[in-house]
C-alpha cells in the first residue's frame, strides 16, 4: 500500500486506528475455546466488528509463536481473512526482527512475500545491513523502532553521544541516509513519549509515526496529536487490549467494536 | 542446561562449535528437493554428521520463517529431533526478540516451552523489560546481542555516552543490573571484532560468550581464543555457511562433518 493509499483511506474513515491483535489463548472469551482454532475464530470475530473503525491491524508475532505452530498457523489464517475480506486495511507484522544482512533478507521474505504483511516492525540496533533488506518492496514499509513505550526505552534509547544527540535520533538520521523517506519507513514512537514527538517531527516531518501504548499503557491520544500529527496525519495510533479484551462474554465482538468506535470518533475530531 | 554441564560437553568433546543451522532451499543440495521436507531432510543430516564435533546447534529463525509455515514445522521437527538423538546438545534459537514485558513473556514462552531450545538471542534496544521475562527459566538462558559480525554494528554500537561508555559496553553493564549473570546470560560478540574482546572481558570475565562470524564472515578462530576465552572456556563460536554448504552433491554431509572436525581440531588445541 502506497502511502497516498493510506492517507486516502484515512480521509475516508475518519480514522487512523490500528487494531492490535495481540491474541493470547488465556485471555479471549471461554466459550470460543470449544472452536476448532480459537485463535482464528476470536481475530475474525473482532476484524469483523472493527473493520469500519480502523485503517490497520497489527498482529503481534508473540502472541502467535508463544501457541506453538497451531498459532502461527492461526496468524496465516487471520491475515488471509483480512486481506480477502478487507484489502483495504494495512497489515503490519509487528516482529521487530533485524540481523545481518542474509538473515534480514529472508526475514523480508518471510514477512512480505510468505505472510503478505505490507510492513513489518525492525530494530535497529544492528544498524545499516539489518534494515536494508526490507527496503526497496515496492508497497511494502520498514517501521524502524525508534523511542518505545515501554519502560525498558530509558536504559538505551535516551543516550546522548558526545555532541548531546540521543540515540533514538541517531537512529531517525542514520536510516535516512540508508535509503529509508516517507514512502518506504515508518517509526515507532510511543504515545508514553508524546513529549518528543516535537522532537522527532523535526527530523521525519513527513513519515507515519507507528504510536502505540494508548489505552492499557497509559498514553494520551490528544498529546499525540498535538505533537505528532502532520498535514497528511502520519499518524498510526494502535490500540490492542483494550478494545480486543474490553469484554469476555459472547458479547465481545460488539463490546471491542464499541470500544474502537469511540476511538475513532475521537480521531475523527483531530483530523478535522 | 546449566552453565557446568555446558562446560563439561566441552572438555569432554574437546570442542566448543556450534554449529548454525541457516537452512536456505536455495542453497540446499538439489537432490534433497524431492524429499517430502527437504529442510528437516538436510538438517537430519548435517546433525547427525557433525554432532559428534560440535556442543550446540543455532538454527536461525529467519531461515525457517522464510519458508513459511512449512520452514517453521521443519524447525519444530529438527529441534525434536536433536533433542531426542543428541540431547547433550546445546540448542540456540538465533531469533534476536525483544519487545514489551507482556510481549517477550509470550516470547519466552514460545522459545523456551513450545520449541524446547536452551536459549534465545534477544536485541537490546527496548530495554530491561524487553530482557528480563527471558530470565528465570531454569536451565535457560538470554543471549544478548552486545557487538555483531555485521558492518552495520558501527551504526550504533560504537557510540559513546558523554563519558565515553560506546553503547555495547552500556548494553552489558545495563545487564548485569537487570539480574543478568553468568549462569542466565550469554552475549553475541562477533568474531570480526574479536580486539574488542579483551575490553568485554573486563566487564563479564565469567559469561559465556556467542561468538558468529568464523569462516564466511571472515573472523579469526585464533584472535578469538586470544582475547575472549577464560578459564571455563567461555566461548561457544559458531559456524555456518563454510560448514553447511561447503559442498553441495550427495556428499554434502560426509564434507560437513570434515569441516566440522577440521575446526574441532584447532579448538581442541587452545583449549589445552
Amino acid at each position: 500500500m502506497t502511502r497516498d493509499e493510506l492517507y486516502s483511506n484515512i480521509k475516508r474513515k475518519k480514522s487512523f486506528l490500528c487494531v492490535g491483535l495481540d491474541t493470547d489463548l488465556k485471555k479471549i472469551p471461554e466459550h470460543l475455546l470449544k472452536e476448532e482454532d480459537p485463535i482464528f475464530a476470536f481475530n475474525k470475530a473482532i476484524v469483523d466488528a472493527t473493520a469500519p473503525y480502523c485503517i490497520a491491524y497489527k498482529p503481534n508475532l508473540a502472541f502467535y509463536e508463544g501457541a506453538g505452530l497451531k498459532g502461527i498457523q492461526a496468524l496465516y489464517k487471520t491475515i488471509d481473512y483480512i486481506r480477502t475480506n478487507y484489502p483495504d486495511q494495512f497489515i503490519i507484522a509487528d516482529a521487530k526482527r533485524g540481523d545481518i544482512g542474509n538473515t534480514s533478507m529472508m526475514y523480508a521474505g518471510s514477512f512480505f512475500d510468505e505472510m503478505k504483511a505490507d510492513a513489518v516492525t525492525v530494530a535497529p540496533y544492528m544498524g545499516q545491513d539489518s534494515v536494508t533488506p526490507f527496503l526497496g518492496h515496492e508497497g511494502n514499509w520498514v517501521i524502524l523502532l525508534a523511542l518505545t513505550s515501554n519502560k525498558g526505552a530509558d536504559d538505551f534509547q535516551y543516550i546522548k553521544d558526545s555532541e548531546g544527540t540521543p540515540l533514538y535520533q541517531n537512529v531517525l538520521r542514520k536510516s535516512l541516509e540508508w535509503g529509508g523517506n516517507a514512502d518506504n519507513m515508518m517509526y515507532v514512537v510511543g504515545a508514553t513519549r508524546a513529549e518528543m514527538l516535537t522532537d522527532i517531527r523535526r527530523t521525519v516531518p513527513d513519515s507515519f509515526l507507528l504510536v502505540p501504548g494508548i489505552g492499557a499503557q497509559g498514553g494520551s491520544l490528544a498529546d499525540v496529536c498535538k505533537y505528532g500529527m502532520n498535514s497528511k496525519c502520519g499518524l498510526i495510533v494502535n490500540s490492542s487490549r483494550a478494545i480486543i479484551y474490553a469484554d469476555k462474554t459472547e458479547s465481545f465482538a460488539a463490546v471491542a467494536a464499541l470500544k474502537a468506535q469511540e476511538v475513532q470518533q475521537e480521531m475523527a475530531s483531530f483530523l478535522k
